[in-house]
C-alpha cells in the first residue's frame, strides 16, 4: 500500500504524483507502454475512475502519451537545460549531439518603448531591433525567442543572416561583452500563435524566461530576451550551493 | 506605431508583448486601470477584437484582473523568488515583511519506493515519510509543498508540529547538513486539487519546482520537496555570472 486513502489530498492525486516519479526516475523506460489500467487498479487498490483522472494528467504534462488503440506509453525525456549556463540553449544542446535549426518569424525595428529606454539607456529617437525566431531540436519546435537589441549596440544587425546562432553574432561581430544576467521565470499556457509555431494546443504549459544580459559595468542592459518553451519538451535545471559558488543562506551569488 | 502588421506574427501577440513588458516594467502601477479598449485601438491602430484577444490572454497570465462592470485593472505585482537562494521561500517571503502561514494538509509514512530507495540510499525495508502543506503569503495560498524524508534521517518527525518552517526542524532538530541542492522546473496547469486548495481556476498556469537536496560529500540525497507554485503569484529569478560565481559559458556553476 502506497496510498493514503483518508485525510484531504485526494488518492488520484497520490497516486499521480507517485508515477510522476516513477516516470522521471527511470522506472519506466521512455516508449515503453506503462502497465494497463486494470494492473494499476490492483497494484494500487483503487478504481479505474481514480487511474483515469490520474493517467489523463500525466498525458497533459506531457510524461504519457497516448497511442489510438495501441495504449499509454511514456513519452520521450524531456530536453533539460542548464538556467545557470550563460551559454545558449543551442549550444547546450550542440554539445550532446542534437541539432538545432532556427527559423527566422519576424525582423523589423521601433521606435524604443519607454521600458525600453530605461532598460537599455537609450535616447528618446533611438530604435531597437525586435527578431522573433522559432528553433527546433531534431526538427521539432521547442521554443519561440523573442530579441529585443538597440540598433546602437548592432548598426546594420538586421541586414545579416539571422538563421544563426545568435549569441556569436552579438559577441562575435558586435563585440556585445556579457558579464552577467538575471532570468525571470514564470509558467504560462500556450496561446493560438504560440501553439500553431510550437506545434501544440492552445492551453499547453510553457514557461516563460526573460533574460537580461549586462556589460562588466553599468546598469544599463545590452539586449533582453524571451522565450517561450515548450512544458512537454523542455525542463531546467539549476544547481545551488556546492559550497563554492554561492554561499548557503544568503539567497545571493557571491 | 509600434506594431508590425506584416508578417507571420499576429497584431494582436505583438500588441500582448508590448502591454505585458510595459506592465512588468511598471509603466502602469499595480491597480491602476488600463486604458479603455476603446484608446487602446486607437493608441495601436487596431481593432476591437485585437485588443480584446491580448487583453483576455493577459488576464489569464495574472498581469491584469477584470473587475465586473469596472474595466480591466493592473494586478499586484508577482512575489519574487530567488530560485538560487538556498534559503527557503518563506525566509524569504518573511525578509520583505510578509508573513507565511502553514496549512498541513496530510502526513504519513509509507514504505520507500523503487526510486526513494536510490535517491536516498535506503534499505529495503526503509520508510518514507510524506508530509504535505499549503503555504499562504499575507493569507493568500500561493503553493503547495510536498516533502519526501527518509525516516532514518528524522525519527519522530511526524510527531512534532510541521505547521512551523521546516528548514528549521530540518536543520536545527535533525542536524541536516544541506551544502547543495538542485532544483528542476517544470511548468504545468492546475488540476482539480490543487487549483482548489490554491484558490484558482483548473487549467491555470503553475510552475513545478522539485528540489532535491544534498549533503556535503556522497552522492545520496538527505531529502526532497516538490512545490506547485502559482503562476499569476509568484514569478522565479536567477543570477547568472557577475563574474564570480559562475564562469561565463561553461554552464556550470565552479
Amino acid at each position: 500500500m502506497q496510498l493514503d486513502p483518508s485525510g484531504v489530498v485526494p488518492v488520484y492525486y497520490q497516486l499521480k504524483e507517485l508515477l510522476r516519479r516513477e516516470i522521471s526516475s527511470g522506472d519506466y523506460a521512455p516508449g515503453a507502454q506503462i502497465p494497463s489500467e486494470h494492473q494499476l487498479m490492483r497494484r494500487f487498490g483503487v478504481s479505474r475512475a481514480t487511474v483515469r483522472q490520474a493517467l489523463g494528467d500525466l498525458v497533459v504534462d506531457g510524461l504519457l502519451k497516448r497511442r489510438q488503440g495501441k495504449g499509454t506509453f511514456v513519452a520521450e525525456p524531456k530536453l533539460e537545460e542548464d538556467l545557470a549556463g550563460i551559454q545558449t540553449f543551442n549550444r547546450q544542446m550542440a554539445d550532446r549531439g542534437l541539432t538545432t535549426t532556427v527559423k527566422v518569424l519576424s525582423q523589423f525595428w521601433l521606435p524604443a518603448t519607454t521600458r525600453e529606454r530605461e532598460l537599455f539607456g537609450l535616447a528618446p529617437e533611438d530604435r531597437t531591433f525586435r527578431v522573433m525566431r522559432l528553433i527546433s531540436v531534431q526538427s521539432e519546435p521547442v521554443f519561440i525567442e523573442s530579441w529585443e537589441i538597440p540598433e546602437v549596440r548592432c548598426p546594420g544587425l538586421l541586414e545579416l543572416d539571422l538563421s544563426v546562432f545568435f549569441n556569436e553574432i552579438l559577441r562575435g561581430r558586435y563585440h556585445l561583452p556579457v558579464d552577467r544576467e538575471v532570468k525571470y521565470l514564470e509558467p504560462a499556457v500556450a496561446d493560438e500563435f504560440e501553439a500553431s509555431q510550437l506545434g501544440i494546443r492552445k492551453g499547453q504549459p510553457v514557461l516563460l524566461i526573460e533574460r537580461i544580459s549586462y556589460p562588466p559595468s553599468g546598469d544599463e542592459a545590452l539586449f533582453a530576451c524571451k522565450w517561450t518553451v515548450r512544458g512537454d519538451r523542455c525542463r531546467h535545471m539549476v544547481r545551488v550551493g556546492d559550497g563554492v559558488s554561492v554561499r548557503p543562506g544568503t539567497g545571493e551569488m557571491t
